[in-house]
């Protein structure tokens, strides 16, 4: 279904159709490049020399605050419900430009982890500088190396996700949330989690790129489904827990690239105002791998379905649970819920991929978008 | 603009088209109902015994964290900001059911609000329970005297906005973030707020029912504004710091009632993505009364019309500076924002109403809402 095509242009772009095709199809490699050497399987731990946080700096931590804007902020909430979750430290995600200006009450035992992929963004940027004023511990999160932000906080994480061409960020999302992870499992390993969980961890995070792959190969699959969405003007993506920021990030990418009015909600929070837009015309997008939450998202599914919404699942391979509440399935590898918006993640960027091309947008050059924003 | 029709039916009203409109009408005599006997304007402090929290706890706090879903979690939010603010106290909104999933990190040390108009809304009931289990300090915020939140809780203050009909909640809301001003007061006072700072901040309360009053006298011009937006199927509304809050309770109104694809961002997030969307046929509604963040919310209104988007904007009476940043101004007195959230939200309630009316809605029964949701 990639029109193949090989003019200088398509041999940058290694034979895929667009940038954005090709980043999609680099991740079972970008988020290797991203964990490896940084987990110590025996130890069921992280080794991420670069944060410069020891474990006895960590029981003092009262905080940590994630900021970011855009993808990074969606991959923000992803950490924040990890560090919650597993190191039991209350943590807290702000969009970038919030944080500056609201006058943040950060100190000296509070972390920043600022997230750019350019290291550059211009409100990221300020408000890291904010943070260190405030005398709090800053690190960052960037992909280019060198970059304003990796600089100026001086502790943090690369990537190493290699460069992302396509305005739409793919790779980078895919390799914050896997260094998010990698540092709620230190965070983790220094609180009360044993040994024994850090190894099994360890074996979570290792598996995401083969789990990431079995996705890339339903790409037919998904294009054939995205023909069915392509007439909406809006759709509502909703989740919970780990898969709601999945959803933001869905809509997001669909919003950038297809122009489809998406709006991402908590599962929850639907029926308390938004429910009252559904109608035929409007498809929910429903995150529903099998664990915590899935339930409830199926009986909020069932909700939407009764006013006729078409309903697209994103669903544990073998789940058949769900069959009979969505029109069309795409299935992702079993996997705990943390590990599990990887997968998700990549199946919903196919999926606002192929809606875009079969409605004819340019997706690597969206409307009104730069790549990186270092004007405030 | 509003229709008289002396059937019973319109008698229950008070004369009124719909209870959403009699309800937004009563705003000044219910937000005084709330904070009237809950002032003491010589010592420049709140008094809310009901609340039942000594200011020598409240050194100790470490968190607040505020919970509610729909209209309560945009009221929470306002309160978020301005416990930060005033008193420097780490505050955090949650949708309920989302907290209460989440195995929250809650303990003896923080504050727990419960936000719900009736009382019953399942998940916050349910959150509450967990919070209780967890051994925080649990209060309500609850309009509905006597409800399962309010027993359960034990401790907490009553709206006394009277009766709520329409399921488009407005006058709750306008109640919510005045008690949650007078919260936030009371926790400023037990730390640096001065006393001559408080009985300021008593008078900046106290004037609020008078500035919606001033919003209430535009209504006919704000039903003509209202003629040049039915034709949308989709807006952006825009705000920062606390005009974030109002822009995410003013697209909730037009979605629950005019059945527009309404979406609230921060200012400044927009550019990170869902600018692609704009075009001529997507109106921009923008927060900018004077304050904190007013020009740099301008700036990204500019460049809305520079794609050719009509904007409306919420400004400050007298506030010329905004003149050419607009195709429509709904004015509203000078006020310090924490407070102006209240007129600049009628405005957006008003705005609403009469688009919804205009497109022929069914304004007091929106499809697929009840009133209050005590299901998950």
């Amino acid at each position: 279904s990639t029109q193949i095509d090989w003019s200088d242009d398509a041999a940058e772009k290694g034979g895929y159709a667009h940038y954005m095709l090709k980043e999609i199809f680099e991740q079972p490699d970008s988020i290797w490049n991203t964990i490896r050497g940084r987990m110590d399987s025996d130890r069921g731990n992280s080794v991420l020399s670069g944060l410069n946080v020891q474990p006895r700096d960590l029981a003092e931590l009262h905080r940590v605050l994630l900021i970011g804007c855009g993808t990074s902020l969606n991959a923000g909430l992803v950490g924040e419900y990890a560090i919650e979750d597993f190191a039991g430290i209350p943590a807290e995600v702000e969009q970038a430009a919030e944080f500056r200006y609201r006058n943040p009450i950060v100190g000296s035992k509070d972390l920043v982890l600022a997230i750019s992929q350019s290291g550059e963004t211009a409100d990221t940027l300020a408000a890291v500088r904010e943070a260190v004023d405030k005398g709090a511990l800053v690190a960052g999160l960037v992909n280019v190396v060198g970059s304003t932000i990796a600089r100026e906080t001086g502790r943090g994480i690369y990537l190493h996700a290699g460069p992302e061409i396509s305005v739409a960020s793919t790779k980078a999302f895919t390799s914050q949330v896997s260094c998010l992870l990698m540092i709620a499992l230190k965070f983790a390993r220094a609180a009360r989690m044993s040994r024994e969980r850090g190894v099994r961890f360890v074996k979570e995070i290792e598996a995401i790129p083969d789990q990431v792959r079995e996705v890339l190969k339903q790409n037919d699959h998904i294009a054939e489904i995205a023909e069915n969405y392509i007439k909406a003007e809006s759709a509502f993506y909703i989740g919970r827990g780990y898969m709601y920021p999945v959803a933001l990030e869905g809509a997001l990418k669909i919003k950038e690239i297809s122009y489809i009015h998406a709006e991402a909600f908590h599962a929850a929070e639907l029926k308390h105002g938004s429910i009252a837009l559904l109608t035929e015309e409007l498809p929910i997008i429903a995150l529903v791998p099998d664990g915590p939450g899935k339930d409830k998202t199926l009986s909020n599914v069932a909700e939407c379905r009764a006013r006729g919404s078409k309903v697209l699942l994103v669903a544990t391979e073998g789940d058949d649970e769900v069959n009979d509440y969505g029109d069309d399935i795409i299935r992702i590898p079993a996997a705990p819920l943390h590990a599990a918006v990887i997968p998700a993640t990549v199946a919903l960027q196919l999926f606002a991929y192929h809606v875009a091309r079969l409605r004819g947008c340019p997706i690597d050059q969206p409307r009104n978008l730069a790549k990186s924003v270092t004007v405030e």
